[in-house]
């Protein structure tokens, strides 16, 4: 395993048994697990075995936590609106659970300029930049341009018609006009998350 | 005819008899024609038959123009990159042909925010703004968040890889956030400089 | 905020928290709301807070208007069939909405030719005319080479088959022969209705 | 062999030699032979073992046929624009080569409808009618509207940007609403003018 | 309206009040209505209103049908699998509602070849031929190979993976290879059978 | 190294110094090579530093080969039109170079389907059976409802329109309603001819 | 029928009546048959005409199977994570019913290459392997660098945005560098079942 | 302009005057430039005005550069095949320029697993590591498993068939099943070695 990350579990689509065998499995061995993706059903399900599981039902994020963590360095979570925020928090409590310090800065879409602009010093601060952002996507872009540090996009699949489920937004992040700034899969806050905090670890060492 | 607007000839791929008669006819009853697209070889072969007519290279514009028009109303034409050019020229010199003052407003891509805000004055003048994009295509919804007129974005084959000439920034610009734009085809700056008249015309008559 | 238009809610997919506490926000500073894409249980959600508030299923409009507007100018909404009213009325209410005259011109498609004809007059009299349809899409083309205002194409998600879900319409719409036409993404009524208002306001100035 | 249709070679990249061999063959069989799609290469290729062939650049048809065949029935073959005619002439020559009468109706596209509707007597004469359109493709649809006879739609590659090389015009047609109409692949002249040959003959059996 | 065919009701997706006021129109004025892709809800709900009307749950027609119609002439349907059924009895159903006879050759898919080569007599003695096939959809080819008259195709979305609703069978059938083939949009028995009617008709008057 | 396989040399895209290298290099090391998608330019250079190699400019195999190999068992190779000649000869002469013996079946589509049924023993002969076909790419489906050995169909690139440069027939070979059937890459018959060699081996051994 | 392969009923989308009627017939004929992509309710509907058939949820088989079959030879069949199994069980089963001896080596996804490679010699022992993969779909890849026997891929629909219901994995596998390996439809394990059991096969006679 | 970074020059497609008139901007100002995609034609254009410019053909990479800069860190370059190495270089030379100290790794690809194994430990000690691969592109996936670092996947359009210019691989690289790898654009190593410099800083500041 690779050293400084615990074992997470993907449960989306994981069959009952499968799920409670493999979270139980790592929660013995670890004390701690991060699962990603889960239901509520799949929550209650965990739950039965594992009571002190928690779950929070906008990211999906179901988890055991070793208390006291030292959050460090400082990776910023951007989204270009509301509908984005599920993604974000994936991507958010994923680096929190690795052991980065998270600035949360949402709505701040490229459509509204000055809401972007008016929170540049947040975003300076941070080692990585993670930008969440659906439909159109340029969220990216207009902040690696503004920005020093890496910016990680995350395409979301929020939006109708010819955002054909995150296209869109993928396709414009990929090809991006700005220096420095990658992206991962339509809505993968986690991958997201987990990059954001090795480029983080690599800041604060 | 539609009253108002000259006959206008799209040169690419018409075989040279036909180019030629067509391109004629409309001089000997107009006095003027704007034809598009045009290469250098089918501006040689006009010329041959028509001596006054003008070529751009840069833009293809292949034009025989009645001199004295007086440029009415205001339309801005932006774009995001250099590449973009071609393509602009062909909105603004048809809004020109047909009667409209035109500004320019190029190379001011969403990557380095400021040189955008810096020209904020210029692009409230406007009745009508054209924003012409490759790439990620996410000039269009950044000025449309900023102005009140209309926006026509235009999105260009520019770019390599997953920009799928021109598709990535297609989709951005019809999935836009903002408020007041809508997208003609790929590489459709005789579109968009043709309906920027229209709108421009209902402004200043 | 842009002059002279309120602010706008895009209902769907907004978490019920969320969608409550922005809606009730801009109805205490507004005193009127226009909310888009809300289903029934969003509408009884925003009733229980928003007593006022008015629905109408067939366009998914949530809106709270002051009485007494004046509609000034004329817009034209066209459909191709009865399925792409749900689309028509989007953008017909939300240029109702912003002040504008609205005439419906409904089920026109070009497969019957005649029918579309038989209102040329009507079409006419707009400042800015909605074509709104799916499937094959073509209604915007006939009607931009009739009438001299310019043409906002709505393509819609009617279809099957290799319709796929609103592309063949759109794709349609951005390759028109005719000139004066611009598109906006599929289903979009609201953006359709926005940008018509935008063209409508410059002409009656 | 199908009964009353000679033999076809489908010329575009064939080796030389396997065209030469080929074309021969036919000939010295039967007398006369259509080929599709040559290039002028391969037309002065088979014109040094076959004297009396002839070439169309225009439709790429290279073809030897029996003086003095009656022309049955009649084909109405429409186009777009004139830059559908290459595609419009395979499948008239074909239909004609099959002992067909052809009636060419050219360039009256949907953007001006009052070309298509002035030609209204001579489409209802035909047996079938074969719509060539490009860019937006929705010439077969208004066609099919207007006659009682079948409609063959043959997109067109003609166009640029989103047309993607003929796509969007298949798609248009494929979705007609309109009654009577089915499609061949983009370009597919020859098939459109065999398949027209073959209702004309049940109808003037 | 056309002569010799009486309108027909696109039931999808159309709202309860307008099928309603639709159906019956059509059922006072003309005396029997084709209803397509009609729900069991859609069949309780009209037959509330005409009692008369009968549904067939395998392929969605709705319709009152006056008694006693001569079936002329012979279309043969034929279908790869028992899961193209559906879509072939919308198409015969249509044909015979419109007055021919149809011959139904059912689940004769080319992986089993000598079950289709066995009905070539059958298959020989129509005027027009469908042939419905989803999956790999070679049915049309092999059937325009063996038989002298016109082949309709009508792609199928039945299969799964990369059948992709439907494009797979559709391409193949555009791509034919045989000649006298063309094809209408996936699932579209009924445009099939219209088709087939007008060209069953020109055989028989 | 695997056993009984040498190394292959992909040429088409290495650069000149970088071909040379390697070709030269395997040649020193086992006396024989097998390149593959060679040009004629890149044959010349070749042969400058390695005389003996041989150039067949349909395949554009590049091959120096050391002679005597007996070739064991049966392959059959066959294709629906000349067309494919090409891309079957990558895949026979792959094949014999690894000492399997092939039988040649050329120009067996399924539109004439006599042409294939005619060659049936032939076919059930071989161990296994490689079907090349572009287009609708049926021929690898009808061969396998035929045969009991183990099909490798490999889709060609041949076609215009709608068969998107390969696309049409890949998707109608992994949608075969046949069992026993596989599929490569678009025109990679050197894969085909790698696997059956291993097919072959397996039945022979 | 094929010899030595008995008769197999494609549940999926099959109607009630002509399933239970196709699976009795195959059952009274036969005394043995293979259902594949069973849905609970098609189970239960067998089991009250067919009381012996057994189900298993997690691949869909539905079958009954004489008892005492000889296991022949060895196919190996490989996944690169959990949730792919429900295909992996569907080819292994397959491939037991038609008489192979088969080894299961799941969850050895390439992520975590020494999971793999810790099994190189159960995968060397097999004469065919399966590998089946979601996401990005790369096991076949390294399996057929390491394995000398022909690999058969299969992509599944496993995965989230740009996997696109299985694309993704099936252009990967297509686009494989190694040699010696093949591809079947997105979830197709029964046709690799099919397939490996024809190479086993000959491995083994 | 952002710390520590020059300006770049994209030449592709750049008019002669546009790019002759840019690069010497930045060379009057800076002293050293970066640019890249340039031609032979562009390299001899540039060295008629700045003597001192170099050209390496295979990168495209057109550079004067300041002598004598320390490099610091680590970032490997590690390639599939040999075809990857002209966008490997752009990556590799990028961050050179841009003062990083980089390992080149080529010709490891998945399909021989034990070239990339053989290599772990130089891969273990770079800061940042940017795999770049065509066709099945599965090259970052298994670096990403094996390393620390953060991976950078490059997808490039080497390949045919099915690669469609890079999108295969594009795919594969956003569907890893591993933990910390991000993407850019088909074929942009400069983006890659921008993006590793920002990394590889953060690692050594
Ligand atoms: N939300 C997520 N999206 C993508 N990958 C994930 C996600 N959550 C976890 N993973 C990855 O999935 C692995 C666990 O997969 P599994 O063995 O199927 O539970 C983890 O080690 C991560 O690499
Ligand atoms: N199943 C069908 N698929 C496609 N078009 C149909 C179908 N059934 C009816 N139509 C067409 O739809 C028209 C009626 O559409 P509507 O006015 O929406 O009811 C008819 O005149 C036919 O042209
Ligand atoms: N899971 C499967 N995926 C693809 N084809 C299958 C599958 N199961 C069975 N088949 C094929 O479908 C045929 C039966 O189809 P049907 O006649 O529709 O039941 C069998 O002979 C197999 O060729
Ligand atoms: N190979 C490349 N691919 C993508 N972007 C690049 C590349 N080279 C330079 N750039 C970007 O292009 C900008 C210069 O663009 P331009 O102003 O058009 O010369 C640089 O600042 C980089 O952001
Ligand atoms: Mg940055
Ligand atoms: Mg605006
Ligand atoms: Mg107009
Ligand atoms: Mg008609
Ligand atoms: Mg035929
Ligand atoms: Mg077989
Ligand atoms: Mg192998
Ligand atoms: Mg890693």
């Amino acid at each position: 395993l690779r050293s400084g990350f615990g074992e997470t579990v993907f449960c989306q689509g994981k069959p009952d048994p499968y799920l409670v065998e493999i979270y139980k499995r790592f929660y013995d061995r670890d004390g701690e697990v991060l699962g990603t993706r889960a239901s509520k059903e799949q929550f209650e399900l965990v739950r039965s075995i594992v009571p002190e599981v928690q779950y929070d039902p906008i990211s999906g994020i179901l988890k055991v936590e070793r208390p006291g963590k030292e959050k460090k360095g400082c990776i910023a979570v951007c989204t270009g609106g509301t509908a984005d925020i599920p993604v974000a928090e994936e991507a958010a409590q994923t680096a929190e659970y690795f052991g980065c310090y998270v600035d949360r800065i949402y709505d701040v879409g490229v459509a509204g300029i000055h809401r972007l602009l008016s929170q540049r010093e947040r975003i300076a601060k941070a080692n990585c930049i993670i930008a969440v952002a659906g439909m159109e996507g340029a969220l990216g872009t207009v902040i690696a341009g503004l920005a020093e540090s890496p910016v990680i996009a995350v395409p979301t699949s929020v939006g109708y018609g010819a955002s054909f489920h995150g296209l869109s937004a993928l396709l414009t992040m990929l090809n991006s006009c700005a220096n420095g700034i990658s992206v991962v899969n339509i809505d993968n806050g986690y991958g997201a998350g987990y990059l954001a905090t090795q480029i983080n670890r690599l800041a604060v060492k």
